[in-house]
């Protein structure tokens, strides 16, 4: 099997223009699409509309340019927007494609991709104990579905899972199921939170009796340092997009990741640039930044009011919300380290990476 | 004489309890303080009132401590506060003290502040050419008062002029005065610009003929490297402080700039901490960041809509101002480098460092 | 002829379930659909996207049900979409059916309505004289080929004209085209404001020499009292719907106005529902409110910041826009007169309507 | 006793001229102030500091004219701002005064005022029995000593408690304190919500075992038809001030107030308006107006989701808070019937009037 991954920039959230002439000379194979992650121009909150917008635009791209339905490839492919592309941060997405015929030497290991999609959630499911089993299923099966020997060797899960509406909650309380809270806000929040612990089971980065109900927003020392969770009103399951290395894959791409400590932690941003062999003093030279191919980043506003002993202001902002706020300066940090702009960057990391902090996975091109 | 900074945390505009502390224990003499700059709760746009509710709080302290009216300290000593601490910014001010009888031995330079006001500016005054000669006048009395002795020796230049909402705007088109726009954000953009080619034409960065009223946000490649200008409808002249170097002046600190470039450009922030013999590696050690004394950003969303190629999305953003965005973004990057988050960081840089970019200053202690 | 018009609320802006189902009952004939005019969950302002994708979706189902491309849909049918529904705003959008075989009696008048089409804008066209010259030709063809006689029958025109993002200004620039500004936002102002001088000098409503480019957001007595102009990015042409009266139509609405003074002005509200038959209490009773096809209204934040001499902050808000201030305000207004929140309410009245004010058209069933 | 109030306008939070020239003149004992209730500019959320504002620059200037200290007027004087001055609503003060000297007739009701405050309160008493109790006496106290002799004599309870920022919360926690959400914004609506169990717990409009913790956010049908609470970081106890009618008190003044069932509910505007003489139309004549001295509105958005059956959609609004959008929706509906938009107008009326409504109150001069 062999991985590859384009990055397309986005005008607007109806803009496949960027797919549409990769496959129009020939450069991508729309079959061999197995997932697309991207940052949309939207405020990455509940009424967040421009990710649904590009999932139809580009599932029907996809869906034209192979002669089926694009029905039938958003249940084939995750589409994982994430809107809010706060201060220097640019709209885009990334494609990853599989070939499952391209043989592989064995001898180093490659980018390695496998996809899932858990049962369909309500709104009570989210940030309970289903949605923990279900999503550690599915990771496990995408796992094994591309093929990763070790938990060690996963640098990147990204999940999307379903936001719901003032509208859907109602209705679900009419019909006698209790959800986690009514705020459609901080349900969103419940449903990454769950999510992850169910990354953080299958990975066993956590014992099974510690990914549990209760310790959703709450027991936050119980986390992934892998996972990456996303949800929004377009989705109404799981999907699971997992990323790492494997010797019975081949390509050109490698990925590897870091935790992020804390909101100023630039010092592990540098470290995973040199990790991959990139030479950040501090920013990566244009000429090297051409090898990266993707960057994802959590980040959260620390939930005590501080930043290293300073108050930050975030958490009591009633015109912007947090994530705005910490997708931008997190964001930013990257985006000069690493000389590129078309970042992956989302807020609401609970229990991704280290509470108050995040994480970081970068996809490049191997040295030669 | 002799300079010294002092950097106090805000928990909200109205909260002086550091200063307070620091003139019961004796560590600040009130007399002495001779400017104040800081960053407040507030949007930093036409309805922030956290500047003036901070201003009338500090002025009211020292004039209480002094034995004076709070209205005289207000007419000696400026009070520039930018509201906005976006992401991981802290609220903070900083208030510059001198001792106008320490000697000096005259052997190295050392902080020199000088301060200096313009006569009251109308409405229609604003983006003019009457405000771009009046702060010119104001700066040279400001650096001939610190005895500072070439321009090249001057580091940072604080403006502070006034903002008018549309009640005064209307007033004035109802007294037949025509303001450059109507538009209240807008004329605060005016204001920045012609008060940063007043600064401009004191320190010779551009020829007289050129710090002209048409090349008020026009002719972008007319700029101050060392001037930071912000508007709020709390004052109603220039405020001017002056930062510098002077053999005349002798005490702990020193200062240094650099220009930024662009959005990005982390390294001109590492540049300068390592021109005042920090290592930034590249975060500052927690060691060495104790040294740092007051840091002081401008900066503004590029206008073409781009970063080193890639789409921004900062101005056509309806929901959250360019400023802000743009504060968030460049304040962290700067705060990851220098491991401080109680930044001056300010946006709208119109004709204050390079366009698209802006400038740092860093107050610090000498190494000994 | 005959005109009908349907209306159905949207659970989010790619919901068109309403008119697929009404499609299937066979309520409405999709080749029979001549417009749609709406209001969806976004911002309204230059980075809302939520229009577009609901344009995206309608046509996409009519072209399907039709047999046609979605394109070939957009090229015949304007979908005019109006970002924002703030307050008690309710989402929907209002289908307009004509059937050119019916015959009509002759004896009363009925809803009449026509479309029409200018060429492509550019940006630099926006605001200008082509702008005018172009939406005044197509508001004639528009009422000629509804068969409306005089121009005193004319009660709506609704313009959806194109948005353009900083990227666009600047090409226009680097291609030597001049916009009228290079604020995205402000942009959208001066395409509403030729516009409506279009609509003005094509119903006569004032005459040809003040139609002119100079009178653009500068003379504010020149207006149109029918016109509604709304931009997006989702369109490059201004599209033109007229709805008046005429004996050569028959059907069950009739359509009548009424100007908007100022933002207060309830009796204005009344008095329309009062020349329809309706009897607000000031509440039409539910029974009636049923008879209510449509609604459409226009309103702006009066530019010299009072209302009735006394402040409103409108204009100086940082947080939020003025449009979104003023739909929620008016709108309140004549939901809670109609009884009935699912209402075309639209800010930016630049010479829509009295200055500080605006317009309001009402499309209800015919008395029995 | 007599009762008077008047109102000023402000042009900015900290503009006290109008009641230092109603001083001056000799209109206004300062003296004899008991009470303030304004509308500042801010956003009404957490980190609104221009309610602090007003309160400091009122309370120096009623201080200062009675030579005392702005603390001790605070103490005695409750000064209750709710920040947001959406959509046609003006900023401004109402200022209560009490004559305890003056005689009364005996033969006809006057406006009749009384204060009280409760003890300090933690950010862990939100929201708890001790609040809800606590505000239950601080209220009866009140209505004893303005001589109000029945409940339904009491037509207005104003309460202003205390906010909580991250800082406050996460320092109740570290003292082991729970408290009842650990969001700042969610803490305020807790307080609101005890509070005014308290106020319908003291005037006997739900029994004192409903009034309970466990009914706080939980059963609506709890409610007081009188009660209008705030919050904000500025205080930290309840403040308390209550309006209604005795015969021990002369003066040119009334008071009566409604439920207010929905968002839509403009009938029960008129309908008060009626009560006090006045002759809507819909809107109250201008001259009429004249007689409304103050005009207190709560509100909220509907917690389903709908308003009489279709969808709204402040719930899910992640860029303008819920309580912004209610405001200046029910605030416009309200200043267009009284022909006057200087109220006050509250959003998060949590148990106060009916569920998905709230109620409003009016201070008119009688009617010779």
């Amino acid at each position: 099997m062999r991985a590859d991954v384009h990055r397309f920039s986005l005008k607007d959230p109806s803009d496949v223009s960027g797919l549409n002439e990769a496959i129009e000379k020939g450069d991508i194979d729309p079959g061999k699409i197995v997932a697309v992650i991207g940052k949309t121009h939207g405020n990455g909150l509940v009424n967040d509309y421009t990710r649904g917008y590009l999932t139809l635009c580009l599932s029907q791209l996809i869906g034209g340019r192979m002669g089926v339905s694009a029905e039938s490839v958003r249940k084939r492919v995750p589409f994982v927007f994430s809107g809010g592309v706060e201060g220097v941060l640019s709209p885009h997405y990334v494609v990853f494609m599989v070939d499952p015929d391209a043989d592989a030497s064995g001898e180093e290991k490659s980018l390695a991709i496998g996809v899932a999609f858990t049962p369909e959630l309500s709104p009570s499911d989210v940030g309970r104990q289903r949605q923990i089993d279900a999503t550690a299923e599915a990771v496990s099966q995408a796992v094994t579905s591309a093929g990763i020997e070790s938990p060690d060797d996963v640098h990147f899960v990204q999940v999307k899972g379903p936001a719901f509406t003032t509208d859907d909650i109602v209705a679900a309380g009419n019909a006698s199921l209790t959800c986690a809270t009514e705020n459609p806000g901080k349900l969103m929040g419940f449903g990454r939170a769950a999510s992850a612990l169910g990354v953080a089971k299958a990975l066993r980065e956590i014992p099974a009796n510690e990914a549990l109900e209760a310790a959703v927003l709450h027991n936050f020392d119980a986390y992934s340092s892998v996972a990456s969770v996303s949800a929004g009103v377009e989705v109404r399951v799981n999907e699971i997009i997992v990323a790492g290395l494997s010797r019975t894959w081949s390509g050109p791409l490698t990925i590897a990741h870091r935790a992020i400590k804390d909101a100023l932690d630039i010092d592990s941003v540098t470290d995973l640039a040199r990790d991959l062999g990139l030479s950040p003093g501090p920013q990566v030279p244009a000429a090297q930044a051409r090898r990266i191919r993707a960057a994802f980043v959590k980040c959260e506003a620390q939930r005590d009011g501080t930043i290293r002993g300073r108050r930050h202001t975030m958490l009591n902002d009633g015109d912007i919300d947090q994530q705005r706020h910490i997708r931008g300066a997190v964001g930013a940090i990257v985006a000069a380290v690493l000389n590129d702009t078309a970042l992956f960057v989302s807020g609401g990391a609970e229990h991704q990476g280290p509470d108050g902090g995040g994480l970081i996975a970068l996809i490049v091109e191997k040295m030669i």
